[in-house]
């Protein structure tokens, strides 16, 4: 279908420009772009100022409060048409200490941090014998007896990949595994933290709870730890553990999402939207989580304002609010532009560390995958390949294609996004500031042809599977 | 002179085989002991057992009793024909908590560590301005009014160097900076870690206090935190700062210098000293400080000991007491066996991680450097060159030449150590195996060398400079 159709195309084209995707022009002033883009340190400034002057940002802390206001002051002195905010209610998790210790039989502590969401411990600590599972698979299996009265440990390794797949079978466990125990009386839940580094840093993330279900404390344990607390239970004896943590649930708070837009020039009403979340976990300084994401697109609007340049699309930057604890924002900005959605021409999200870039998918009608065919050629110089149609756009973008909103995937190099994603060493000098500059060039020239492409992208495929 | 004497030593071999450093069935047994050490698994395996059945070992606590009562029952199992305690007084220095903030302009917690042997703060913290210096020698230079009342941060980022030489430079700062800060009036004194790592772990080590100078307390930074704080400042506005920590120092505890022998076969009298220290900080479990050392040295001797082979000389393992807070096992040791010094033919010790060990240096005299060359040239299939003859010997060994004690230096590839040195990091994954069989088989081959050689090596040259 695909080949036809490009075949199609590449015959109809001969006989008429119409159907190119693209204008020369534009392309000429795309390719200009990329190089104005490889040349600035927009991007680097940007995150750098993010993660100096607020640092970390969890969602309903004064630190969230803190970067919206960065935000906002941050848009305003960009030039952008339009800057403006959107309220969310967010949920308020207060992460408070996190002590654990083996107690016996070779007394030491051992470096956690609390899940996401988790309740906490009496002051005293919840203690008792741990039992261990690979899975949260075989957790499931387990005879409640073997569980009942226990800390359960699911010690599943998370594997590296360059597109991070890893995280996907192992993160289950850290969502659902504190259910999963509690249904076989389990005291409290440690997780192998879901991570691909081995120093002790634990790593959090969003754990959930389920009604009727009782709620019990959940934790990750360093790698370094997880492989301690292994060795320990591989003696033989039982192993007794003590967790005291001081997290609570607080009052919910309003954040926003954040919004700045280059207003089109001939369809001001069709948006070209790139986004990336505002918020951070709070051990760290969110640099690749998500202070990245968040100079990528921003730059990449603002090379665009620079060279005084006009898209034919308004080009919107969406800066999430509240996404580490379950797309809150994304949410919220879909609920309320649920009337509006089809004004989004493609949406796309940078959320996933700061590059390179090396793949664009997309999720588009197959009669337009020349345009997204080409905006993968103009790419080609920066390093990017054309991927897949079945792109799910990113986290907060993701529940965009449910309404039929077209989505494109710019896949970073994910190789170590894992050593330091959710931990307290997500900082600044993580970051490698030439993959920061690609990215953000890929972005830069994605956005600018998005923007004034020929072709309408609906109505896109049904999901895969 | 060396040249002339090798010279000398090599025309007098033609003649007599008396001249020979070692007999060729000593030669014979060390190249099978070589051999038969790089097919073991004796030093992980010791190392496994010490950094998880005991873990964290500070002078002092109930974990440093859990340490000797460990090596003890160990060497026990090892078949030495002696194993024994020598008691050492120890400073007991209590950590407690640590924590930190920027208060202004930009609020965020900040990763401390305390300083060995630093007081505490109120339970408040103490709060004030930051006054940054590049060298504790543009502290010393500063006006004392550019520093009263405010926090000293001495900014000085080591080096990495496979010798470590990026080491001393620096830490005069974490041992004299808080002396040097007080004296002009700070309240306070942070220090840029003193590592090569770029990782939210702050280095411990220890720090002094002067008679009759006020005693304030001290804390490092990890490198990413003391990044930020560098970046903060250059904006210009007051960085205000607040430390809490809650570190005392408690009463004198009884630690030991845990020894085991093979006594020699015809020299019993004589000594061949391999030490190692088996306290460690508190935050890591001391696995390449400096489990890997005990395990190193403990492996060579019971390697000699499984092989079913008798040195003419005693071969001892001294696994020193409280090496981190000043040397005081060894001082100790010293002290007890002043009388009795001239015993020992040869002393080393193995503490700058887990290797390998590339070079052999010595300080022994220069008429037996023949014994030392052969040495080396019996080491070189294991990648160990020739070094100088001006060792220090190693941290406990150190203050043995000073009483006409020969010593060696079989130098590690120090290249990651200052990684984790002296930080929660310091875990057993950080060690590579193989690095560390090359570290035993080196010990191994070294100590049957040094137990059966020909010449004697005093008296020592005199040090350098
Ligand atoms: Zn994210
Ligand atoms: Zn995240
Ligand atoms: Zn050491
Ligand atoms: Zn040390």
């Amino acid at each position: 279908m695909r080949l036809s159709l490009t075949l199609f195309a590449g015959l109809l084209a001969a006989h008429t420009t119409l159907a190119a995707p693209f204008t020369d022009e534009i392309l000429s002033q795309g390719q200009q772009l990329r190089q104005h883009a490889m040349a600035s340190n927009r991007a680097w400034n940007l995150l750098e100022s993010l993660t100096t002057e607020v640092g970390p940002r969890l969602p309903g802390t004064e630190a969230d409060r803190r970067a919206v206001a960065w935000a906002k002051a941050k848009l305003n002195t960009l030039g952008f048409d339009r800057v403006y905010l959107e309220p969310v209610t967010v949920p308020h998790w207060h992460r408070g200490q996190a002590s654990a210790r083996i107690t016996t039989p070779f007394p030491q502590s051992m470096v956690v941090t609390a899940l996401g969401n988790t309740v906490g411990t009496d002051p005293a600590g919840v203690e008792a014998e741990v039992v261990a599972f690979n899975t949260l698979e075989d957790l499931k299996q387990a005879d409640p007896e073997q569980v009942m009265g226990k800390i359960v440990f699911i010690n599943h390794r998370m594997e590296r990949y360059k597109d991070g797949r890893g995280y996907s079978p192992v993160v289950k466990a850290r969502g659902r595994g504190a259910v999963e125990a509690a249904k076989k009386g389990a005291v409290a839940m440690l997780l192998r933290s879901v991570g691909t580094d081995s120093h002790r840093f634990a790593h959090t993330g969003m754990m959930r709870y389920q009604e009727g279900i009782a709620q019990i404390p959940a934790a990750a344990l360093s790698n370094p730890d997880a492989d301690q607390l292994e060795r320990l239970l591989k003696r033989g004896e039982p192993v007794r553990f003590n967790l005291k943590l001081s997290s609570e649930t607080r009052r919910e708070q309003i954040s926003y999402n954040v919004v700045a837009e280059i207003t089109g020039s001939t369809h001001p009403e069709q948006v070209v939207l790139i986004g990336a979340h505002l918020d951070s976990w709070d051990e760290g300084t969110g640099a690749l989580d998500d202070g990245a994401g968040v100079a990528i697109v921003t730059a990449a609007a603002k090379h665009i304002i620079e060279r005084n340049l006009k898209p034919k699309r308004t080009v919107r930057v969406v800066l999430f609010a509240a996404e580490e604890i379950g797309l809150i924002g994304a949410k919220a900005y879909k609920a309320a532009h649920l009337d509006r959605l089809d004004s989004l021409y493609i949406a796309a999200e940078a959320d996933f560390g700061a590059g390179p870039i090396y793949r664009l998918d997309s999720r588009v009608n197959e009669a337009a995958l020349e345009t997204m065919d080409e905006v993968a050629r103009q790419l080609a110089p920066l390093g990017v390949e054309r991927g897949h149609n079945h792109s799910w756009g990113g986290p907060d973008v993701s529940i965009l294609p449910d309404e039929g909103v077209p989505v494109a995937g710019l896949s970073m190099d994910g190789s170590d996004y894992f050593d330091v994603h959710h931990t307290m060493d997500d900082t600044l000098d993580k970051v490698d500031p030439d993959a920061l500059r690609q990215s953000s060039a890929v972005y830069t020239l994605y956005t600018w042809l998005m923007a004034n492409a020929e072709q309408s992208l609906r109505p896109i495929p049904l999901p895969q599977e």
